[in-house]
């Protein structure tokens, strides 16, 4: 049987003494297995993947597996409370601006003193060991920025890392603004991505810029170094994803029933599902390309914009992909069709994410696109 | 030859010297005729009207036509440009919290002082006269109001009041948040504003809630009664509405060409266009509600929603109209499914708009309906 | 001995689950006596109120006393925790703009069948009764509304005005922005609000405009006039306050103390402290004005302001309040002074409040005074 | 006789077609001296420094001077006009949460061929040659990212780079929150920097974290570097300084006469005030510390805070720094003294400068101190 258990773990106290928490689901399977944590809503707005994980969990529930799994929904509740307006400014801490999924540490770590200590291990137990350590490791760290008090960010963010830390595969549902489905990817990572059904890959550099992804595969990166250091080799069996669903700001059953889907075949191809599965709908056509590569196109123009293009479209360089109107260049009445300025696309490109409104200040981020993207 | 006019007004000096201004544009035609008054984005993320205002700007620059035409594109730049995060947070002052559309001004003015000094004059000129004392009327209120200093809600809602003071007709163009389209018109309009090819009517009261439909047509209200007391009837040849096209944050060409050419052959009823228009797709099926009828359903819950009807959608009183996940709900293995809520139509209801959020908290607005609504 | 009890009221599920509640706190006292009400942030930055009623809280757990007390400290759960940035954005709803202190609501009730039903009761009695009807009144509102889902606006007013309507003595503590000590007290309760000690008294007319004293003491004057009617007059044992205990965004112990022990004198008076107090630093010059006369001074510019006079202040007209700073009205060397405009006063007027930040935009509310001020 | 130019820089274009702008003043000395650039209110709430600015404008429009000077009052205009409430969220963008401070870029040079190209040049023409490629490699990587749209903060930053890379000596105007006088300075300026008669230095490390004055000062810095290859010594005739002016949201004449005083003093030692000064008020107790221990204390709760110590003072380990009260807290009538906790100094510092509000949610600055400051 399915072990079930749910932990709170407070997170802020508020003004007036109320408290912000999150839940943490462990459902613990009855083989031994890999540990599979999966969070939604880092940023407050992209709420798709917690309907998915609602999915997920309806599956384990009432399916015998192999292994463990941690579900974080709703793993930001500043984020998601955010409301401004009847939007959700998620995005951001809204006191002090910093970028929620840039705002996790790259937690210091002797690697070449645990693998001396630990050399001679099966990778199993080594495996295991470097898990408890770290985990130790980061709440010491809790411990020792607790003296001057601990930050918002770093509480929230050290506290995901830590739960993190004893998986071995790490899945981090977002969104993007309106957009199309794609990952993130270490380089590492990147052939068993394509396990994940998905069809854009964005792979990243194996470095540290303060997101989840990073922070959780970086340690099984440096560990590998400093074993290879030592001469002795670190199996594939660790895996780290930020999955980014969609648009934000809405939630769709429909979408999410086909994104577990997709979860459930993978993490049968890792031993976790053991038991039979509906067939998928295999995405065919992939498209990866580095993260040099994803740019950001911004608005030259203030004005009301119009988007030509849609997410997951290919545009060719010079191709409209916006129009911007501009009433205060209207100085004549043969001039009425100056407010229109096209925006055109400056370079091949697939279009991934868009801004989602058509208010646009000059220099704010119009499209987010694929330069150089191949077909896998 | 038409007359082309743009006046800039500004609205607001910003704290480093930079100006927020409007531009009005003017479209004098050859042959005299009603003068028609369009603005729209008095709510800021509202932005779909802009586009029509363009199309219509594009059509009166090319085609003669009988009357006067005043356009105020952005009419509020205050609202336009108060991003939060990508969205427009454009229903509210930010400082103060005013719904922009709730302060305008029902502006004193001595209806039967006037009626008893014009009651002689033939309607055009009685009218011509009335237009020119409130428009004055409007003029002294800011002088006066300046004395202490002329709050910016004030400076710039009497300026669009002063503006459509001397229109015939005049329409306010909005949107809903997530929208069908749908009209506000007074009981006294409501068979005119059949000719507008609208699918639904909402029929408000001749009473001031602080609207800028409500502060332009309550004078010709008062001015027929006083009229009236003074035993002369009025001509219905005055008209106000406020236009909802469809949903906020967005503009779109095709929609906006199809809007403008229900305003055009409107307007050709009105004998302000006066040349050959496309046939119209007229709307066949049309409802029409009290205001007492629109009625909005909160949100019973805070959670996670997925909306099952859309905007334009009937729904029976009982039947699912949204579901909302709260993971908190969740406490045992068996309970997964616990987390989701149905919320259930109170009354049979025609949706007109929803909440454009999934992120909703307790007693937020989720939808808003029309009650007991009746086919035209 | 003193009766403790505290009740928690959930007001607000958040999208996560979490919930923003009130804690209320009941003092039973031994001895019969007056219901008092002293709530504190209705709007979430007036903060000094919290620190009275903890100074009053830690006497009446020390001291018997007469009556009951219901203390709500952070009343508004919403508006406390609103921070954006370091400041706190408690004026009004930030997701509907709506100023949290006009949400209160006149709630319908016959006043003229409650009198023939109750003539003949001695006053005492008859007090009682009105009190439960109209608490019972109030509910049922509550219950009519959940039809249709309660919005979190008048979940939360009727929640508040439902406690206040079982008082005979309701203080209701605000602050103003950058501000002077001052009160509201209806015609009705003028003479016996001169027992609070306040330098400032601003007078309002029996009329309701959404907040949350209006919205108490209306059913007592309602009441009173419903008797009148049936040649029956009403004792004045029932008073409502509106407090400004100074500035908004922080809190001060001495203040604090000082602003108890006013109350505490106060409370004296209407029997509910039955002990020896401190002896009081009497006020002894007060002045007062009526509601048309407490005017808004908005800025006539945008700029930086310098306030040039403070809050407890007389200014006489002409004489410099404030300077502006604009350096984009520079245009030469010999110019760079003209970057200063003086601000003057309008009027006589006595300085109650004023904007708490120098950056100003034209049109916001740069000083609220007492015009027509009298000494009391 | 004093050259003034103004220069307008359009900095961004708002949705309606409205622009924000920047004035530059140029004042240029009718004999040669040092470029001095002072800019202000990189963070839209800290206003204090654009009054210095317009008392030293005030003072070089009137005194003939030596050298040229830049000044940049209110030189973000994006930050300054982030009314939110009464209050100015002007700390980061309000799209994007970058701090306004932390978007610079360390531009990307190549030194070492700088120098083999001009090592034979005098300093003077040497410095004049760095300057202007440094302008000229700004410009174009402005060029380079304006092909893909240019970010506003990116645009907004090169353009002040760009201006300041021509100066000798750039004052970066901030202010605290509610705080004390204190400066940044590299370690390289630190002795220099005592002219500037501030009571607080701190001592930051020649890195770059995305600030003005860093970036600013590294090409000098990495100049010095290059040239010490080539065996050649650099002189110390650059200074770049952040200095923070007390509290934000507020100007004070009197305090921007004495700073204004205080930069006359030290433009006279660098050469540029060339007439007679008043006599200038010299601190005598200064402080120094490094940046690594500048440190923040975080509120380890959520409540209302009570500051029982000011900016400027010194607290002991263990001292009371801070009350925080939280009515949750209270179960009992005995226990209402257990909503109070009190914050005590976890080492002995000296506080710098706190947080604006009482208002806190648990993880929020609290206060910056400096520890381990030494008296210099």
């Amino acid at each position: 049987m399915t072990i079930f258990q749910r932990r709170d773990i407070s997170l802020k106290e508020l003004v007036n003494g109320d408290q912000l928490s999150i839940a943490v689901f462990e459902f613990q399977g009855k083989k031994p297995g890999p540990h599979v944590h999966i969070q939604a809503s880092v940023h407050g707005a992209e709420v798709q993947g917690n309907l998915v994980i609602y999915e997920l969990m309806q599956f384990f529930s009432r399916h015998e597996f192999a292994g463990k799994i941690t579900f974080i929904p709703c793993s930001n509740p500043m984020g998601i409370n955010s409301k401004s307006g009847t939007s959700t400014l998620g995005r951001f801490n809204t006191v002090t601006g910093d970028n929620w999924n840039r705002v996790f540490e790259d937690v210091a770590f002797d690697y070449d003193d645990f693998v001396s200590r630990h050399l001679s291990l099966p990778w199993k137990e080594l495996k295991d060991s470097f898990k408890k350590e770290f985990f130790q490791t980061i709440n010491s760290r809790l411990k020792t920025l607790e003296e001057r008090g601990l930050s918002e960010n770093k509480k929230w963010a050290l506290t995901l890392q830590k739960e993190a830390s004893l998986a071995d595969i790490v899945l981090d549902l977002h969104t993007g603004p309106i957009s199309t489905s794609y990952l993130y990817t270490a380089e590492e990572f990147f052939s068993s991505s394509l396990d994940l059904n998905f069809p854009h890959h964005i792979i990243i550099p194996a470095e540290f810029e303060g997101a989840m992804d990073e922070a959780t595969f970086m340690p099984w990166i440096k560990l590998k170094k400093a074993l290879a250091k030592a001469q002795r080799s670190m199996p594939s069996d660790t895996e780290v994803y930020t999955l980014e669903l969609g648009s934000e700001e809405t939630i769709n059953s429909d979408r999410a029933k086909r994104y577990s889907l997709s979860l459930l075949h993978y993490l049968k191809k890792r031993g976790v599902v053991t038991s039979e599965l509906p067939p998928l709908d295999v995405i065919t056509k992939r498209y990866k390309t580095k993260l040099a590569h994803y740019r950001c196109y911004h608005a030259p123009h203030g004005g009301l914009v119009e988007y030509l293009k849609a997410p997951g479209e290919v545009v060719l360089e010079g191709e409209a992909m916006a129009s911007f109107f501009n009433f205060k260049t209207i100085t004549a009445l043969q001039g009425v069709s100056e407010a229109q300025k096209i925006f055109k696309a400056p370079k091949d490109a697939l279009i991934i994410n868009r801004c989602p409104s058509s208010n646009v200040t000059q220099g704010m981020e119009l499209f987010f696109v694929m330069e150089e993207f191949e077909l896998i």
